[in-house]
C-alpha cells in the first residue's frame, strides 16, 4: 500500500479484496464447467452440455462488473506501484478466466456431436487431463489472492503434464482415426476437445505470469518448466 | 477529455497517441505473421516459418511495452471516463492482438510437419479465410484508432464469412481423411489451422467490442451479425 492515510487504506483494501473474491467467483465457476463439461462427454449428457452453454454468461457478467470496479478503483484510489500492478492484474486475470470458460463451452457445444464417442479409447484420458488443467487454474487463482509468485512459478511447471496428455491424445485419435476412418468426424471433434483442454493449461499458465509480475513487478523470464507450445 | 488544463491535456493527448501507435504497430505485425504464415504454408517454406516463429517474440515484447505505458498513464495523468476506458481498451486489445500473433506462431510451427499439404484440397482456401480474417483485424484497429463505434459493429458483421470458411473446410477435410486415411495427420494439422484463423476473426470481433465500450461506454450487446462460435 502507498497511501499514509488509514480512511484510503481501509478503502483501497475493501475494493481489491471485492475484485480478488470476484476472481475467485469467476475461477470457481470456470473450473466447474470444465469438470461439467467432462461429465456430459463421458455421460453424453446433452441437457447438462446445454447448460454449461448458458451459465457461460454469469462468467461474460462477471468479467464486465470485474472491468467496471477495477476501472472504478483506478480512478477514485489512484493507487501505486504495487497495488496499481495488483488491479491490473485482477482486470487480465479476469479475461482470462473468462476464456478458460469459453472452452468449457466449446466443449458443451461438441456433446451433442460425439454420441458414438465412448467407442474412441482416448475419451478415458480426457476426464484426468481436465482435472490436471483445472487444477492449475483453481491453484494459479489461488496464487493471486495470496500475492505468492512462488506458487504461480510452481503451475506453470505442472503445464508439462498437460501438453504430454495432448500430444498423447493427439497421437492416438489419429491412430483411431485411420484404423476406423468411418467414426473419423467423433474423433477429430475429439482432437479439438483435447487441443482446448491444451490451452486451459496454457490460460493457468498465462495467469501465472500476471501473478508473478503483480506480486513482484518482474516479469517471469525464462521461467522454470517452461515449454514450447504444442503445434 | 476530462482535464481543464491545456498543458495536462496535451500531455494525456500525446501519451494516449503514443499508446495508438503502439496498438496500429502490434498489429500490422500481427496481420504480417499471419499472411506470411499462409505463404510458408503454401510454398513449403520452412525456413519463413521458423523466422515467424522467431518474430512472435516482438509482439511479446510490444505488450509488455503496452501495459507499461497504459499503467504509467493512469498512474500520473489518472484519465477519467472516456480517456480511462480508451486507456483500459488499449491494454486489453494488446493482449488479443498477442494473441492473434500466437495463432500465426501456431500455424507457423506445422509448416515443417505439412510436406505433402499440397494434395490436400481444401489448402487452397486457407489464404482466402486468412485475408478475411486479417482484413477484419486491420479495420477494428483502424476502429480504436478513430474511435469509430459503427466501424467496430461492420466488423464483427464480417465474422460469419470466416465462419462459413471454417465450417466448409471442415467438412471438406473429414471427407479428405476418410478417403485418404493415410493422408490424416497432414489433414488433421490442416483442422487446427483451419480453426486458427477461425479465432483470428473472433479475436477481431472480441477487439470490435472492447472498442465500441470504448467509444460509447455501452457494452455490444446483441450486435448485428453476432453468430453462435462454431464448436
Amino acid at each position: 500500500m502507498q497511501q499514509a492515510s488509514g480512511h484510503t487504506l481501509k478503502a483501497f483494501d475493501e475494493d481489491i479484496e471485492r475484485l480478488r473474491a470476484l476472481i475467485s467467483q469467476m475461477g470457481g465457476l470456470a473450473e466447474h464447467a470444465i469438470g461439467e463439461a467432462m461429465r456430459c462427454l463421458i455421460q453424453r449428457d446433452t441437457e447438462g452440455a446445454a447448460r454449461i452453454v448458458l451459465d457461460d454468461k454469469k462468467l461474460d457478467a462477471l468479467e464486465i462488473e470485474t472491468e467496471r470496479r477495477a476501472v472504478q478503483l483506478i480512478a477514485l484510489r489512484a493507487p501505486m506501484a504495487g497495488d496499481l500492478r495488483d488491479v491490473v492484474a485482477a482486470l487480465k486475470i479476469s479475461g482470462v478466466v473468462e476464456r478458460i470458460g469459453d472452452y468449457a463451452k466449446n466443449i458443451a457445444k461438441r456433446v451433442p456431436l460425439l454420441e458414438n464417442a465412448a467407442k474412441i479409447e482416448p475419451i478415458s484420458l480426457l476426464p484426468e487431463m481436465a482435472r490436471i488443467a483445472t487444477e492449475m487454474v483453481h491453484d494459479v487463482l489461488d496464487a493471486f489472492i495470496e500475492r505468492d509468485a512462488q506458487a504461480a512459478v510452481r503451475v506453470c511447471e505442472r503445464d508439462q503434464a498437460v501438453d504430454d496428455f495432448y500430444d498423447s491424445i493427439f497421437r492416438t485419435l489419429l491412430t483411431h482415426m485411420m484404423e476406423n476412418p468411418h467414426n473419423i468426424g467423433q474423433s477429430a471433434h475429439l482432437l479439438f476437445v483435447a487441443k482446448n483442454l491444451e490451452r486451459v493449461g496454457d490460460h493457468a499458465t498465462n495467469i501465472a505470469e500476471m501473478v508473478y509480475y503483480a506480486a513482484t513487478g518482474q516479469h517471469m523470464a525464462d521461467r522454470p518448466g517452461k515449454s514450447a507450445t504444442a503445434p
